[in-house]
This record gives C-alpha cells, structure tokens and sequence, in this order.
C-alpha cells in the first residue's frame, strides 16, 4: 500500500493546498503540512460512494450520529486504554477547531493559558482568540530527549488557568513519561488548572517508544483535561475536516457543547465525514498501522542522512511523522533558508520562527516525512545539495 | 423528479434529525426543519462520487476552491443581479455558521442588533453569541401583506450597529420590495447600521412574486451589507454543510475572514462539500426550478386546505417552502398545540414562540411542504382531524 507508485502526484497536485503540491511551484517537492501523500484506506472511499448513492444529504443529528461517537469511544479505549463513554465524544469539523471551542469555552479576558515554545501554533491561536493571554514556556529536550519540565511550575501565576499539551509533541515527535503526566497533573491540580489535551498524533508511535495517555491517571483525576483528536494525520482525510473533542466530566462536556454551536446548528460536522471517519475507526487501524510500519522507515531513513548534512541536527521522533532540524549552525533566519531551498533546490519545508511553531523555534525547520520513499530520498537530496551550496556561498568548507 | 415514488421514506427514517424523520417515531409524519424529502440532483451525486475515487483529502485551499467561489459569483449575477467578486465571496461550513462569523466580526458587548420578530432564530442567537444584545422589531404584515415598516426607526438608538434582514423572510416567506430595502438602506446611512442579510431562500421565489436583492441599490451604498448563502434550502444538501458568506466591501470581507477561522485551519468546509456546491451552483438550477414549480403546487394546495380549517389562518408565501399558521382562535400555547398534534393524529410541525422564531410568533406555528403530494396531503388530513379533535375536546362547535 505504501510503495512509491502508489502515490498520485497528478491528483495531488490538483487537490493538496496549505503549502504542499497544489500551492507551491510545479517542480517543488513540498515536505510542508503534515499531511500524508498516499491515497486514504479503500474502505473509507466505499463507504462514501455507497452514502452517496442515495442523494440523501439531510440534517444530521447536531451531537453527531452515535454509531460514529461508539466508534471512536471503542478506538480511545482499545488503542489508548482511555475510557470515555460515547455520550461525552462529540464530532466536530477538525481538531483544530476543538482547540478552539475548548479555548473559547474555559478562557477569558485576563486568563493565562501555558504554551510550550516550540509547539503548535494552534494552541497559542485558540487561546488568543478567546481573548486569553499566552505565556510561553520554553520546552528544550533533556539528556534523555524527554521535553525537560524542571523548570515549568516558575510559570504558573495565579492567573494561570489552562496548560496546552501536545502529547505525541509536533514538532519534537516526543512522548510524554506516566511520571511527567502526573506532575503537569500535579500542578493542575495543586492550581486549579485545565488541560487542553491533543492527541491528534497518538497513533503515530514508534515500535521504540509507547504512547502513555494522561488518563492512565485515572478518569477521577483526569475531570480537567479537556481533549482533542483529529482524523487528518491518522488516515489523511484532513480535507474532510473530522475531529472530535471529549473529556471524562460530565458538566465540562456540556459547555464544551455549548461552546461548539452545534444546537444551533451554526457548528457542527458534515454527514459524509462522519461516516467516513466512522469507518476510519471502526475498519481501517490495520491500514494505519501499515503506514506506521512504512513511516518507522522513512523516519529511520531520514534521521540519518539529515545528521550526515553538515551543520544539520535532527531530533529522532518516538512519534509523528515530522523531523524537527536544527540549523541554527548556519546563523540565518529560518524562513531565510527556506526561502533559499525554495529558490536553489527546489524544496519547501516548514521554517521555524513564531508563525508556525513559535519564538523560540527560530534556527529550526520542520520536515515531513509520510510521503514515499523515492519522493522522501529525492527530497533529502535536494536538501543535501541546497546545504552544500548555501556553504559554497557563505565560504565555508 | 418530483412525483410520491420519488420520496425514499427508508432512507430518510435513517437520515433525516432535527425535528425530520429519524427523531420522531415511526408513524409520525414531519413536516417541521426546512429540509426537502427529495434526493438532490443526479449530477451532485456523480460529482462527489467521481471526487471520492482518487481516495486523495487532502488539505483545501484556505479560502476555499476557486472554481466554487467563481460558480458562486457567476450563480450571485445571473440568478440575483448581484455583482460580487469571486474574491470576495467567503465559502464556509453552512449559512447559519456564516451569521454567527457576521455577527462576531462586526458586533461587540453595548451594540444593540434590531432583530425581527417572527424570524429565524438564528439572528437572535447569533448576535447574543458575538455578546450584543438583541432589541426585537415586531414585524407584522400591512393590509397588503408585505412586512410593515412603519415603525421600524423607533426601534433605532445610538447603539444599534446591525439589522438582520432575512430576505426572503422566515417564517412569513414574504419578499421585500425594493421601496422597503431603500428604506431600510436609508436607515443604516443615516446611523451607520451594518445589515446582516440572509438570502439563504432567495431561490424560492413563486411565480406570483419577484425577488429584490438589496444590492439592487448598488454595490456602492451596499458596503454595510454583509451577506450569507446557503446549499440546504435550494439543493436539499443540510448535511453536507455548505454555505458561504460575501459583500461588496474589500476591508470587511477581510474582517469576516479573519474572523472566520479558515486562515488557521480551524474554521473552513470539507472538500467534498465543496465540489458538490460547485456542481450545485453551476448545473443544478434546472433542479431548482423544477422543484420550485413542485413546490408552487404544494403551497396552493396546502394555503388552501388549511384556510378551510375552522379557526386556522395560514399566509400565503411569496417565497420559501414554508407556512406560517395564525392558531391563536384556539387560545393555547403553539407548544401544547404542536404536542397535541403529535400525540392525536401523529403529525409534528414547528410551535411559534420564544425558542424557534421569537416571542411574537406565539399562537402560530410552521409547516414545510418540501414533499411530495402524497406526504403533504396525508399530514394536512392528519391537521384536519386534530383540529376537529381538538374543537370536540374543547366544546367548541
């Protein structure tokens, strides 16, 4: 399923946007958005060629279908031993706008939400669109490769009132220990604090780590984590737009609820994309599965030949698909050199810097690596040739 | 394609909620959301199946495709006289979506939103969403049976910054003429008022009535005016979550689209909704002429059926598929009334009151005759009978 030939570069490029084939020049190779280059499960597009035989696109109903919310209740408790009933999940269109109606739904003016620098814009986007005031912490990796957490408690205020966890962490491609939940969990609970929980990556684990979910504590403890899943990085079906949010508190739920808007209907998520993502549950782990398989080589592969470029150091991910490099050997604004692999050799990346990732992401770039092997070495060659030249032109040998 | 057969009630009984054929009991015929019984158009189905075979969803573009937008332009022009941009027409995941976006971008804490009453609730809900405060406009019919006016200004104060306009309106399905949208205009000139302008019925038009966009003011004197559209109305496709939003004006389309979400992948609309809005906008208005005719019929039937019935007065729709019905001879709240119905003769349709379209529609209620004949007719005997019933229970001759 994950052989170079199965990738359709003529489709692709007519269909995938937010900075990869179709947005960028025709010769470009784009390792940009997480987003898989391969073709989603075969069962994911029969089910959505049967829904729509019958030309039936009626109102669906606004907490979503059950037999979907059953799907994904079974899914968290068999994949990630997290126990949470079906009447607590609600469909939405992306984690992306889970983090949103979380952020909107606990934060206000005045409120302080932890962001981890660098970590996904997102989280510091939703907490600023519910007019919350965003404190950084910087997250660098320790000894070991674990995000070091010595020092996070010095920024806890009073005013603290929600922690953005990332957990697998885009763009470390880092777990979080049992031991290091329980002191975030320590902390929340010691301050009162929620937890804005995204496990969008949580299937994306490699055969040397293990994924530990922060309701290993226990769904008693766990009544302030407010979490995320999203159906785009697992099974590519991002233009879809299927997410979830749930959490184990009753009345949390409700204003999670409330918040989204979908009893009016102004929220909510499309018919055929919760049928999609019910198959995607329910059906195609055997497929996700395989692409980790083929993705376990390519990070292998990558990991490698990037920590051969000189001047380049990539962190090794335990999960994602996504290499986070430093290149801050090279005294140039990420974006600058982006930009310059972009004109010189042909490759987009993700450079680092406050839009993407944050401040303290400046020297780094983000690489994405769930495309084909070919496409992958192509890739990296042009990143090996576009390191050269940038050497040969500031004289260094 | 509208004949009794074409009606598949074993699909519907799975797929149709809110208030329609999946979340009232087996024998209860709903005559309640404003949602067709009728599968969409042939060529929306083939369109979507096509776009499913390449099993690619990936990222959209974030403003939406092009080629949507650009069928939406061309639809705004030749259907309305409206002369948008594709630039400036905003693709978004439902119209009801879209008046919440409206109203959060241009409404804060203190403004005042003069919202009619009857109307959809929507207008109610979205302004109090964005923390405004609604001010209700009781908007009765004048002896010619358009929506009077006459006492609109008072209802203005140096708070009011937007006025929903529901154009055709919801629940009266009455259109506007263009005297009153100049009047209105005037308004909003004279105090700087923004109008929120929902043409989601626009296509509904009967052949004894004519639609007047307020944009037949002109784009210059319309750039308060912000409007949404929506697919499930027109083209039956609710559940596939499609509307948009536009206006004339350049720097308030940018505020709705910051507002929007879509830049942050956040907000937006599925792909596949998209490339079935496409097809809609741009091969299936022969469909909606055709279910128009259908409807036509329906609404003379159904006008004249229920003003035989003792003690109901149902107005005429110049627009919509909806009828709005004058039951308070009965002297009982429409909620008790509606249960009553449902629980005598098994027939549901929507209560006025406070919840669906303002505290002024009290002892009325709606009926939506998107269905077929057969349907239509079988509900309205089910009316006849409760009614009679109800006269029996009541001692009235």
């Amino acid at each position: 399923m994950f052989e170079n030939n199965k990738v359709n570069l003529e489709v692709l490029k007519k269909r995938a946007y937010n900075y990869r084939w179709a947005e960028v020049g025709e010769d470009i190779i784009p390792l940009t958005a997480a987003d898989p280059d391969y073709p989603c499960a075969p069962e994911i597009k029969q089910a959505m060629i049967e829904y729509v035989q019958d030309g039936y696109f009626s109102y669906t109903p606004k907490l979503g279908y059950d037999s979907f919310k059953k799907g994904i209740s079974q899914a968290l408790l068999q994949r990630k031993g997290e126990d949470i009933p079906y009447t607590q999940i609600l469909p939405i269109d992306s984690a992306a706008r889970g983090m949103y109606i979380i952020a909107e739904a606990f934060l206000s003016e005045g409120d302080e939400m932890i962001v981890f620098d660098p970590c996904d814009y997102l989280f510091r986007e939703s907490a600023l669109a519910a007019g919350a005031t965003v404190v950084t912490f910087p997250a660098s990796l320790d000894e070991e490769g674990h995000i070091d957490l010595t020092h996070f408690e010095d920024y806890v205020t009073p005013r603290t009132k929600m922690i953005g966890l990332c957990n697998p962490h885009n763009p470390y491609g880092k777990v979080y220990t049992k031991e290091q939940l329980e002191f975030l969990m320590s902390l929340c609970e010691k301050h009162d604090i929620y937890i804005m929980n995204d496990e969008i990556w949580s299937d994306i684990i490699y055969s040397d780590a293990e994924f530990t979910s922060i309701y290993a504590l226990g769904n008693d403890r766990c009544h302030r984590v407010l979490s995320v899943y999203g159906f785009s990085k697992s099974f590519g079906l991002a233009g879809l737009r299927i997410g979830c949010i749930y959490c184990s508190d009753q009345n949390n739920f409700a204003k999670l609820v409330k918040h989204s808007q979908v009893l009016s209907t102004a929220g909510g998520i499309a018919s055929i994309s919760q049928v999609a993502g019910e198959v995607a549950v329910t059906q195609c782990y055997y497929w996700v599965d395989a692409f980790r398989k083929h993705l376990e080589e390519n990070r292998d592969y990558a990991v490698e030949r990037i920590n051969k470029m000189s001047g380049l150091k990539a962190y090794r991910p335990q999960g994602t698909y996504l290499l986070f490099v430093d290149m801050s050997a090279y005294d140039m604004k990420a974006a600058d050199f982006s930009e310059y692999l972009k004109e010189t050799v042909k490759l987009a990346i993700v450079p680092g810097g406050r839009e993407f990732f944050g401040d303290l992401s400046e020297g780094y770039f983000r690489v994405c690596f769930a495309t084909s092997r070919a496409i992958l070495e192509e890739g990296l060659d042009r990143l090996e040739k576009g390191i050269a030249l940038l050497r040969e032109s500031k004289g260094i040998k």
